[in-house]
């Protein structure tokens, strides 16, 4: 049984502790939190949780490492640290910072001979798989990403922060006729606006100036201004009723040619249509884990990335099963 | 350079001479054939021709060689022999026989120090690893395998030899409402016959019976009788006209459930639209080439299937360029 355990516990944290109990050759050896841990209630009753200022304790009895913190200023303090004592994993998601993220870490999983693996997840993660695997296949064409349609945290947050609302949802929604576009083969310069549009739900106090709130979000830069943005104004008991889920998905879509004069079209499409983000994270995460623990009784250490992991890794199935029934 | 050579000159080894034009950092050797060189009419007038029995001379001036036999009776002899002196790659789709493939070619290989990949392509092959994915992330779940619309060559052959029929063209077509209850994650048990139809168009001789050709094909055990079968004949002008091409294509859908008690469902899925199915059959053979010869300069040899090859060995970037670009 690989022993698997989480540190820190969010939402991401709680996909974690589900998708070990999925898999049938692991098990959970419990929760690291900052948070004092008898106030941590956790999915399951049986789940132990630990204070992380114990954590090293406990360095002989974890496998691999869960890391469910958040990218912006978590992970690149706590991925290097426990690298040090740990097989390790986390979800980066910065995508600008991971070369520097990936030289932090590389460093500490180096010098203690385990493995710490880095920005695991959907994107980064599967689509950046499928952006590799579609360049790598078709090299004379281009590759699109699409997101959503799907609640953006960041961008729900920048709602919440202006003055008068009281709480809000974005969906990030990809625009038909760009997909239909890319599908079609013409490889098409598509803008920002053109891609996606981003769609928000906002509750507001009683005194708000809704036509105020609503300029502002659709003028926020970086967020808003670049995108076409429709603004619904809904009670909080909607907000409640229809918009408690955490959907997500997207698109990568490769477009490319072959032949002696590239006469021939070809189409490689890659979706996700979820209904937890969180959860499908980190059921990446978990067979990644899997991966990370095998790789290191290989004898393998360092910082490595999805593109670093042979399939066969992930699967608790042996190659001769592999073999004989998924190839 | 990479220098791949091409054993074996069909529609695959055009596909290979072709591709390998695409890849900066690859160029082509030649193409051996058992036909007398000076018969066979490349692709590009500047590609080279030798005959297959001497091979072995250039065994040192070939990196990687790209055996382009047909799964029935070439690979299962060429690829162990030449595995003996060459990095060889193939694309056996014997899915049945991939684990007796495997072992053979498996101790030619690792006798020799090469690496020998075997069945790759689209399916097995990209289809394979989507199939891998998407269980190990997805282990509480379902997969399903459609193929087409596309033509196939073994269906196309078996009408061929029909007594009166002068040509056949055979499309497998995955069916919609199949595919539709796949997509809403209801994980239904489908039949054979309510996967996929088989559309047939038929050139027979003008005093042909007609009527019994089209039961004798609609009724053909394991090619068509398991099947709903549609039968059009034609003239040989408009076999010409729309049937030329070698169109093909289908989905690897992955549909599962996360959360403490499944609550939350999940669809990932794969697809190929391909104007030229030996064309992109080809490109994947040559990025998998690049990786068989790398995974060779780092010492690694034995046999090899797309479940090893960690994704970064396929592309022509750089680990660095990757993780800044891609992931």
């Amino acid at each position: 049984m690989i022993k698997i355990a989480i540190a820190g516990y969010g939402n991401l944290g709680r996909g974690v502790e589900c998708s070990v109990a999925q898999n049938s050759d692991m098990e959970l050896f419990g929760v690291f939190s900052r948070r004092a841990p008898e106030t941590v209630k956790t999915v399951f009753d049986s789940t132990k949780v630990y204070s992380m200022n114990d954590i090293l304790k406990y360095k002989d009895d974890i496998d691999v490492l869960v890391i469910c913190g958040g990218s912006a200023t978590d992970l690149p303090v706590q991925t290097p640290e426990l690298a040090k004592n740990f097989n390790v994993i986390d979800s980066f998601d910065t995508h600008a910072k991971i070369p520097e993220h990936f030289a932090n870490v590389d460093a500490s999983a180096k010098e203690s001979g385990k493995i710490a693996m880095i920005s695991v997840g959907w994107d980064p993660g599967m689509f950046s798989l499928n952006r590799l695997y579609g360049e790598a296949v078709l090299p004379d064409g281009k590759d699109y990403t699409f997101w959503g349609k799907g609640v953006s945290q960041g961008h729900s947050d920048a709602i919440r922060r202006i003055d008068g609302v009281l709480d809000a949802r974005q969906y990030t929604i990809p625009i038909e006729k760009a997909l239909s576009a890319v599908r079609s083969g013409l490889n098409p310069e598509l803008s920002t606006r053109e891609k996606h549009l981003r769609e928000c739900f906002v509750v507001v106090e009683d005194v708000a100036d809704k036509a105020k709130i609503e300029n502002e979000i659709k003028t926020m830069p970086n967020y808003f201004a670049d995108y076409d943005t429709i603004v619904h104004f809904i009670s909080m008991d909607e907000m409640k009723r229809d918009h408690s889920g955490i959907p997500h998905g997207g698109f990568v879509i490769r477009s490319g040619k072959t032949g002696a004069n590239g006469e021939h079209s070809h189409l490689i499409e890659y979706s996700l249509k979820l209904d937890s983000n969180p959860e499908f994270t980190a059921s990446v995460l978990v067979c990644y884990a899997r991966a990370a623990y095998r790789m290191n009784k290989e004898g393998m250490s360092g910082c490595k990335t999805v593109f670093d992991v042979a399939p066969a890794y992930l699967s608790a199935k042996t190659p001769d099963e592999l073999r004989a029934h998924l190839l």
